[in-house]
């Protein structure tokens, strides 16, 4: 509108990172994230892509940033998946709640869940970020390593249940969530993601 | 504001029961499911606390009508526990699912989940009323039946799963979880439930 104004004006790194930031959360919320393309966010904020890549990485590490994720997945999956696929479950249910029990409120990705359960577009959002930085690798590593049939659906069957404890213990605050010390729980919800990503899924 | 225009007016069945339900509602919504008293919606309906236990039954059955709860669980509960502890993981995933495919995306469960994650006195609500009506009554019957240990912590466990498939399944619309047919599905989040319910709680 007022370029005229901004003309002279040298904008600092922050003040770039920004204009950046605020460009992805507007596309990244409208578009999705598929959608959104790194250039047209780039184009959104006045500057050239490969700055944007500069700042952040990939367009995983500009989500992770505009939307304040919790957690990188780029650093967090390969770091749970490194010691092999024994033992994963119990892993990934005690960082979890190490996460959860950290951030407490303030967690930023309740604000995500509040979002997506109000609106399709934060839904379609939140599906697209997961499936790409989370769901996608945990399947290619439960399909390579073991050989497991349908390793998606394996990934996503362990999305239902983390959603789940976040729901439980975090915003509805059921009782025996809340009070069961983290060994409990993770003793009782561990083998379940395990049995998701390696088990048999018949009954 | 104009009773007088009203005044004349003997208000049939039909508004007496719709000024109970919009009392308990906000009731409910205000004060949670267990300090709102039948007592005082009654009185903010201007009838009887005999007149609500004559159109709802219970407590329960009056909640269950003013939230549009999509199931009655004094109902539920007793029908799906009735054929015995075993298998009853996998009755209670089947139920769920066909009850959320038929109702799809009229589902008021889903307007209850939305206001729970957004409002703390919404999920102050929910989680009074279904420990109340449904985690409880679980909770005894595995407890009497099995004699498992720590039943309320076994039912708060199946919740954050059962949650956890209808976040998954209709608001985030995980891809391999929308398009799985139902006997896959109750294969794979089935043994889940029944493990919570019966089964070893240590890894």
């Amino acid at each position: 509108m007022t370029t005229t104004g901004r003309r002279g004006r040298r904008p600092g790194d922050s003040g770039t990172r920004a204009a950046i930031l605020e460009a992805a959360r507007s596309r990244f919320s409208t578009q999705g994230f598929r959608a959104a393309t790194v250039r047209a966010i780039a184009g959104d904020a006045g500057v050239d892509p490969a700055l944007v890549m500069h700042y952040f990485g990939t367009k995983q590490g500009l989500f992770v940033a505009a939307m304040e994720f919790p957690l990188d997945p780029a650093e967090v999956v390969p770091r749970l998946l490194a010691p092999g696929i024994d033992g994963l479950g119990e892993r990934l249910v005690g960082f979890l709640l190490q996460v959860v029990d950290e951030l407490g409120e303030a967690n930023p990705m309740l604000g995500l869940v509040r979002s997506a359960v109000s609106h399709p577009e934060a839904a379609r959002m939140m599906r697209e970020f997961l499936g790409e930085a989370i769901l996608d690798r945990v399947a290619e590593a439960v399909g390579e390593t073991v050989g497991a049939d349908r390793p998606r659906l394996r990934a996503d069957l362990c999305a239902s249940q983390i959603v789940g404890i976040i729901m439980a213990r975090q915003i509805l605050e059921l009782p025996e969530l809340a009070a069961a010390d983290r060994a409990t729980l993770v003793g009782a919800w561990g083998p379940t993601i395990q049995r998701y990503l390696t088990g048999s899924l018949a009954s």
